[in-house]
């Protein structure tokens, strides 16, 4: 165990964030799940490629930004989508819904 | 192109989110290079298997709270690891610095 008071104020601070992020992920999940309700009541398409390269392009520039790499942008919407169409299988299970969002 | 009030309302939500969560990420980034430059200057290890076995139950049980599979936050905190390293490596070229956080 690593103990400095400056260590242990960083490490509060990114345990702050964690918590921020997975409630905003737990919000963002809350969401997709409705918008496949709502394409399903439509009789939409699961999947909008043209919406998924909307996204990928909006969170690069916000990622450049933000100072991040916009590599590392698209490589989390894709860990995310991935995320989205686990939640759609489990909830459509036989079906082959897997819209992203 | 799906065009749906609702689904335009829920997408800007969704776009919300995903720049919020960015930017989250962003500063939890800087605090990590912010704690790689801390234990290298006190000559602490870079990685800390303690400190990452509690993140781990921290965020689990922080996405339960949030009607999250904790097993979910387990493979975002992989994710968010496997890029603290990239960074680290970056900086550290030749070095053998992996400190995750």
């Amino acid at each position: 165990m690593q103990h400095n008071p400056e260590l242990d104020q960083f490490r509060a601070s990114i345990d702050n964030l964690d918590d921020a992020i997975m409630c905003m992920l737990a919000e963002r999940f809350k969401i997709t799940k409705k918008v496949g309700l709502l394409k399903k009541e439509y009789g939409l398409a699961p999947a909008d490629p043209e919406r998924e390269m909307q996204q990928i392009a909006r969170l690069r520039a916000s990622a450049d930004k933000s100072g991040l790499d916009p590599e590392f942008a698209q490589k989390w919407l894709d860990f995310v989508f991935a995320e989205v169409v686990r939640h759609h299988e489990a909830v459509a299970r036989g079906d082959n819904a897997s819209p992203s969002e």
